[in-house]
């Protein structure tokens, strides 16, 4: 064992994180600053220069590139049959804040997460543990590099937590999905047929999916469930979701 | 001179190919048949596999990938005081197709880019040499791995063709964005004021924008411009412009 892994592990003062960090990640982190902010949330970050704050937003930037980039190699290698429309689908269920979420949740991202605690009354913890999965694959690559990140995601995260299968077998429920959105950030959600059409042999509707009373997207389908379903698909790449 | 470079370049049936890759990549490179393929266009693909076609299609998802994460690394190091809003709508008008669409002009994709010539008429041509560009990344990425695509695109791209700072300064005009997508897509474009609301002080407006009379973003806002501008955002997030 290198002399400065023996130092952090058993003689530094920080040598408990160290330990909480190697189990989680299965490696020794170098810059252990990296991985501090990785798990701070804005909502305890100070100022540390003008309009400048140490939380993990930057990181979760970065890190939300750096998985996009892995996952999508993964997946073109996986399926060396199927269309990048296929492998963009597949790709956004990985990474959408619901399945990280879950995946801080599993690794115990819950424990390791500084934050204040009166938000979690307020509905905008929502993406806290995804948020900081994202940041912390930002400090694995500022610590590691590249190629290292992504043996870490494929052999200790993908390979363990992830079921591709499955998630390819899901279809996303857009409806469900803005509905969620909604409710956690306390937004009001109507779906409105606003116009019945007929149609040369069937009846056309168009459903308008309004947040807030502002109307975020619309659908015209040959069912109104149809026409929801893709009003309700836009008003999520409206609103981010 | 290693011999396989040598035999590459002077020797090899595809000598000619070859020196043109080197001219414009800077480097020799490794599987010649990935870059053939990232300059290959989806109108000229040919059936390889039931329901699968050997067109740039797929390595532009992976290109795209790789090259969001290196910029934004890049941006993570040079605005180092910068929040992740800024960090992200920077990349986004880095990455745009408008831009990309600039630089693989620049780059000469126009002479290297095999595509039928008839799409030319109906204007779907459109990101013919943004998507190659992308393409190409993930040629590199494949042939070279990460780290060399990086210092590739960084070194030879970002530096010598991308004016990052002048980017930096330019508000992106979504309202001609959309007009402009209209027309290249043959499609209707309408900003109409649905509502003029007293506020308490001034005057409220809501207007929508719809193409091909389909509701594709609104906007409420103190001024008629203002609320084009911002129906005119959400519908190119909605339409992924």
């Amino acid at each position: 064992m290198p002399i400065s892994r023996f130092y952090k592990l058993y003689l530094s003062p920080n040598r408990k994180h160290v330990k909480v960090l190697k189990n989680l990640l299965g490696f020794v982190p170098g810059n252990l600053s990296l991985y501090r902010l990785a798990f701070r949330h804005k909502s305890v970050a100070q100022n540390i220069k003008k309009g400048v704050k140490n939380s993990n937003e930057r990181l979760e930037f970065l890190g939300d590139a750096v998985l996009g980039s892995v996952v999508a190699e993964v997946l073109f290698k996986l399926y060396p049959y199927e269309d990048e429309g296929f492998l963009t689908e597949l790709r956004s269920k990985i990474v959408s804040r619901n399945n990280l979420n879950q995946l801080g949740r599993k690794l115990g991202f819950d424990k390791l997460i500084e934050f204040d605690t009166k938000i979690m009354n307020t509905g905008r913890q929502g993406s806290l543990l995804g948020d900081a999965f994202e940041a912390l694959i930002g400090a694995v690559y500022l610590d590691k590099g590249y190629d290292f990140t992504r043996n870490f995601l494929v052999n200790h995260i993908i390979k363990s937590h992830i079921d591709i299968h499955t998630l390819e077998q899901t279809e996303t429920n857009f409806k469900s999905k803005l509905i969620e959105w909604c409710q956690r950030h306390s937004k009001d959600i109507s779906f409105d047929v606003i116009e019945n059409q007929e149609g040369e042999s069937a009846k056309l509707f168009t459903v308008q999916a309004s947040v807030d009373g502002e109307i975020m997207g619309s659908g015209k389908e040959f069912s109104k469930k149809n026409a929801e379903k893709l009003a309700a698909e836009k008003a999520c790449a409206a609103l981010g979701i």
